[in-house]
């Protein structure tokens, strides 16, 4: 008799090289040997963390009414700074009640699919990009990836159009994009949703947009964002208080509706936030993240610092000849392996102490990506390996033939 | 075009009464009125947070390494103290790596559903019974309700048995059960885990029992407790410290394998826990609940003052011709309404400002709960309206008639 669930197994398969990842990670005796290396693989602090996140807890901690720690909700005053700062950064008429705290991106992610997608049906999500594929198998959709364009990354259209079927749902757009910190300019998404729109019309069906946010205000250069939700009416927004304030393990996020949304629908939506995320398992933020909202909507990393480590890996990746992807926003540099074969490469950087994510664990087994959240010590302290490793794989550092080498294979998987 | 999932759509449906009491609780309107009358319905608190569980916060606040608030998972600390816990109340071998720690018993039921039942498959829920079924039905399950024994309320093995069919994946055993307060004896647990045996056997297919238990360590007169894990070896518990710690707005709690599970199925199972939970939603603890676990252990309501209202208000009703089920644990005190009518009575209590919960929430018309984390002044303010209506409704308090009347109906529907 089997063990598991269907869904388990398949969840654990679309993720078990990044639990393959974790695990070692949590491995005492490689965690003795990281303390020598540089790890730059996940989105995790090398700081302290912000003061201003102590503090915000602090200021909340004692309780100051009988219900303090009572059973919470969505709170009305963290919807309400939630609503305010997506008017301010979107440019739309966000109310208080088209906002779902949520336990981080994680949890609005999970709600999100779980409010308009039933068993069976299809979610497009990019390729490469976040690992999306383990939740919507849990939640017994199906993954259908769709392949960014090459080379520059951006939304491809037909490769998007090709990936709907009579069976989707929902659309995953993630921008600024994890890995390849591009943003999508309003061009690119005013196309997507006339695209979807006409597939919906076609289908006789509705098929939304999960625009998946974390990064929105990590972004580089006075970049421009714009949300999905700014031109398709039916987009859900989920953000991650995590990523600016690096401190992922406080679960503090929400889903919102585009206020765009037909009336009818926006009302059906709103309705059904509080039973679904009861019954998703009771979803909501602690207590205590809830009332610090307001105060760490002003928090978050210091992005000239992480600009100058861009700007400093950038450069050196660039004048070994590897070709990277420039980051519009995020906290990831994306590149072309050197020799094209990302283990290859991430196993050559960690055997001189570095640890990257070889692009195999989101589906571009030919690139490789760096985490600028390590301090500029780090980076430094890492960067010698990359020139080695550069040199020895990629056939001589700047040299056309190491470039034309790594990019070829770029996106045949 | 439909607007929500049919899941949502399910869940919404099954607590839609539910739904209607908090958005009422939510109304300023009330909360006004509240104000001068007893709420007597949720496990809320009325009372501020305990100091222990105020100085577990305060003592880990403080960032002592880069990574305090980076992801967390199922932190070791925290499984280890729960481990041996649970060890000392349940006498099994619990092992740190059969603990999945949880957002609370929410989450661990969330997890339990998805790790071992498939869409379409059925979860056995006891009637009356907590919300399970919303659960459920987000879940993609079908809940199926079994009702317990009439009068007493004792698990009912021929219930269940006509529950089961070959879709059955899941049998959710609650004890001390809510609204009921039942502690279930280890004879009716062996007799359950035989049947569940025999039926596994006989329908080729593994049926789980997941044991709710976030009271278990809330139970009055030296009451003993027994874990259906200890009786029956492929048992999942779930606990939520939020019960014991009347905090349930800072979410942790656990899911736990017996611990007497095959080897295979164990080692399966454990190693699901990571990809099942990041998929749900990274449905982990946030960092500072898990390092307060060990502190947390020690910290309780007061069970002594809990057995004093419980006397206080079971002796009074009794005294006035309600037909109680005395409780052995929990904080809730479980009757037929005086009338046999759920709503009505409790519409006369409302009127009279005193708040409890019908049964009709349970899928009991004809029963009512009283919740104790009120204070003694609270809930002796309250008890003059119970004489008043149980008089009123119940044709005379004490008389033979009220109680034919009173118990009339009970399991009718």
């Amino acid at each position: 008799m089997k063990t598991l669930s269907r869904r388990a197994r398949l969840a654990a398969a679309e993720m078990s090289a990044l639990t393959a990842f974790f695990t070692a990670r949590a491995d005492p005796a490689r965690a003795g040997r990281a303390d020598d290396g540089v790890d730059l693989t996940f989105g995790d602090p090398h700081e302290l963390p912000l003061p201003g996140l102590v503090a915000a807890l602090e200021a909340h901690l004692q309780p100051r009414s009988v219900d303090w720690f009572a059973y919470k909700a969505s709170e009305e005053p963290a919807r309400a700074a939630v609503a305010a700062a997506l008017r301010d950064e979107l440019g739309l008429a966000f109310e208080p009640a088209d906002v779902a705290m949520t336990q981080g991106a994680f949890g609005a992610i999970a709600l999100g699919l779980r409010l308009v997608a039933d068993a069976g049906e299809e979610v497009v999500v990019p390729a490469p990009g976040w690992f999306y594929a383990p939740m919507v198998r849990v939640a017994d959709l199906v993954p259908v990836p769709a392949p960014l364009a090459p080379e520059t990354f951006d939304l491809d259209l037909a490769s998007i159009e090709r990936a709907l079927t009579p069976r989707t749902r929902v659309v995953v757009v993630n921008s600024p994009a994890n890995p390849t910190g591009r943003v999508y300019p309003r061009r690119q998404l005013d196309a997507l949703a006339e695209l979807l729109e006409d597939a919906s019309r076609r289908l006789g069906r509705r098929i939304w947009i999960l625009s998946d946010e974390p990064y929105r205000r990590i972004r580089f250069d006075g970049v421009g964002f714009v949300s999905p939700a700014a031109c398709y009416p039916w987009t859900l927004v989920d953000y991650s208080y995590g990523k600016v304030l690096l401190a992922p393990g406080q679960r503090l996020g929400y889903l919102a509706l585009s206020p765009l949304l037909p009336d009818a629908q926006r009302e059906a939506l709103r309705g059904a936030f509080f039973p679904t995320q009861m019954a998703v398992g009771w979803g909501f933020p602690d207590a205590l993240m809830q009332y610090a909202v307001p105060d760490l909507e002003h928090v978050s990393i210091d992005l000239a610092e992480l600009t100058r480590r861009r700007d400093r890996v950038l450069a050196a990746l660039d004048g070994w000849g590897y070709r990277m992807t420039p980051p519009e926003g995020t906290f990831y540099l994306w590149g072309a392996a050197p020799g094209g074969d990302a283990r290859g490469f991430a196993a050559a950087l960690a055997a001189r102490g570095v640890q990257v994510l070889p692009g195999t664990l989101f589906g571009s087994p030919g690139h490789f990506r760096v985490c600028l959240t390590a301090t500029m010590e780090m980076l430094e302290r890492a960067l010698p390996a990359f020139e080695e490793v550069g040199r020895t794989l990629g056939g001589g550092a700047g040299s056309p033939a190491a470039r034309t080498t790594s990019a070829g294979g770029e996106h045949g998987a």
